[in-house]
């Protein structure tokens, strides 16, 4: 992608970075940070996707979650295709802030390709209590 | 570390990954997966670190999140020395198993290191309509 896009500051030290009012992500080696899409409703997680500076960029600008999807290398609007868009509703980022989470309103009926409502369906079997390592599906998902 | 652990199958297709019973974390290339923890009672995000298929097998055994700490190069049992340990109460994965959702119960009043409840203390200012990139510090935080 070509297009100009205001990039984000870096913080000048750990104290700007933690107690500092400026949004300056701290990005991977890859130009990436974690972004988790939780629904605004009813606080379920829907996904865990990646956002490079452009394509955080876009979602302030939207008002609506866009990724960079790694598998495509490319720029990601959810929902572009498929309907599910994700409108933006609250985003936090953490001390570090190399990681984000979105509240969303989910259009389309979920988040996942599946189909299911979200991406985290299932659960670790007896996880707490020496799970064994199964997978159970989540009724609710 | 060199302690011998229980390591996690590959899984050997799409449809196994996404939809099979048995958990196989697709790591990244530094062997790595992120997980998200949740507040399992208040629902409110935590904090989001990395787990190695070691630090994932010692949260299964213990019932407590252990972390790969990137910055340390070491595995981090959460709380081992902070006190704020994170019970597991539920683990999730998503359809390509290449993320983590934790509901644990956070003992030692929080989880962030500037001594916050959570990690995720600020937000975006005016995100969703055309923010300027200023953060906001969360009054329950």
């Amino acid at each position: 992608m070509s297009t100009p896009f205001q990039p984000f500051p870096t913080a000048s030290d750990k104290k700007e970075l933690e107690e500092g009012l400026v949004l300056a992500p701290k990005w991977d080696r890859d130009g990436l940070v974690p972004a988790v899409a939780i629904d605004a409703t009813t606080r379920e997680p829907l996904m865990l996707a990646y956002m490079n500076a452009e394509s955080l960029r876009m979602t302030l600008d939207k008002g609506e979650a866009v990724y960079w999807s790694r598998s495509r290398r490319e720029i990601w609007h959810k929902g572009a295709t498929s309907g599910q868009v994700q409108r933006i509703v609250e985003i936090r980022t953490d001390c570090d802030q190399d990681a984000l989470i979105l509240y969303v309103e989910q259009a389309g009926g979920g988040c996942c390709h599946t189909g299911r409502s979200t991406c985290f369906y299932r659960r670790v079997e007896g996880a707490g209590d020496g799970g064994d390592d199964g997978l159970v599906f989540r009724d609710e998902a």
